[in-house]
């Protein structure tokens, strides 16, 4: 399997490529719109076509590239089929795999950080390889106080869906702010502070709700954007149009 | 490719089993005296024959389980031919992939924790699989104050071969002493303290020279002791006997 792993610095989320080294199918988990034209360069370099896109979950803290990429590229739109979002072509179950050439990408259903949020899971015979999305972070997890967001949900996800993968599997998380790039479910269960410890479901609901973030920046155009698959809405704020204003010029 | 990442508490050290699922051969790098009992049980639990051990270099830090998987199944023993030890089967050099079943596995000769430290390098398919033994270490790297030890040295090997690995090839180090299990060049590179920000060699140097780190307590048996490929020496102090008093009276 073809891999890369990618970033997006303004709002540090990684968007993941896959790609069958056989058909040159190819697909992008959690594109972000403002990296659309960097992924093309990297979809070009390595020779790939770009069948689908695919969500984690519907994103407060940026706007997803995957309309972007269709109207470029003709790849189809996949997400949670629990969203319902009009915009989607191809909702995704868990226990139905999404194939991307000879790739198997298997949907695990881990609500908690939003009421639809998704994992996915790739067995590359190795390595399993999860795609974390904002459920397990490295030495972190995702909020839980907006978009249906609920900690005890988290924790059961987090502990019956994630922590009964094999140990070596690797963790590739939706975001991180600390330059850190890969985990394995060993390293999350041995060290991440929310969780380690055997920590019970009161104690992380009690911490969870307890944490007192701040709102984030982007979520008023970027949840409604997100549930168009990314159009740009018409109320985000000048300081915040970035990709929207350069999509309006071109 | 079958892959287990195997955890010794007390020298925090990662022994790492390679195997091909075709043939059932397997191998183990750097694996720990202490745990030779574990590590047949994973063995028998998967069904595998161990064709070889293979060390990254001369521990200082315990006693390798090379010799004692050797007279228990028949494995042999592999290392950095620059050692030339007399117990080593099949001496390695940089260039000439050892083969396990369909696995090829690639020494790179990284100096600088000691003078013929190598690392090993495995492509599986989808990732690079980098062993760094003690030269790179997930936010550290291997001391460089004895047995040949030479910062420069180190600076160069991680630089010029290990940073020249792709940005997604997963690091899978010697030791940790934190909970950590996997890392990647991308995260090494990205924040790594003793690396990062293109630190200049002379930096390096300077920081590692001034480390002023314990003396390793097992250090004077364990480099005698692993220079016969996991001997027990007769000079172990009572209270760090352990396995070596298990085997005497086995």
């Amino acid at each position: 399997m073809i891999f890369r792993q990618l970033f997006e610095p303004d709002s540090c989320t990684y968007s993941y490529l896959l790609a069958c080294p056989d058909t040159g199918a190819c697909a992008i988990i959690d594109p972000v719109i403002d990296t659309v034209e960097r992924d093309l360069q990297v979809l070009r370099n390595l020779g790939l076509t770009l069948t689908c896109t695919i969500e984690t979950h519907i994103h407060a803290d940026h706007l997803t590239g995957a309309l972007k990429l269709k109207r470029l590229t003709g790849s189809r739109i996949c997400g949670p089929a629990l969203d319902r979002l009009p915009c989607t072509d191809i909702g995704l179950w868990e226990g139905e795999p999404l194939r991307i050439g000879s790739i198997e990408l298997w949907p695990l259903f881990t609500p908690g950080h939003t009421a639809t949020h998704h994992c996915y899971r790739v067995n590359d015979g190795t390595h399993v390889l999860l795609f974390s999305g904002d459920a397990l972070l490295i030495d972190a997890c995702g909020r839980t106080d907006f978009q249906g967001g609920d900690a005890a949900a988290l924790y059961r996800s987090i502990h019956d869906q994630l922590f009964a993968l094999p140990d070596e599997t690797l963790v590739y998380p939706g975001h991180d702010y600390e330059g850190r790039f890969v985990s394995s479910i060993a390293q999350e269960k041995a060290r991440n502070p929310r969780l380690k410890d055997n920590q019970p479901l009161e104690a992380f609901v009690a911490l969870m709700n307890s944490l007192e973030l701040p709102y984030p920046r982007k979520m008023d155009f970027a949840v409604p954007g997100n549930q168009q698959c990314g159009e740009c809405p018409p109320n985000v704020p000048e300081e915040l149009r970035g990709p929207c204003e350069r999509r309006d010029q071109g």
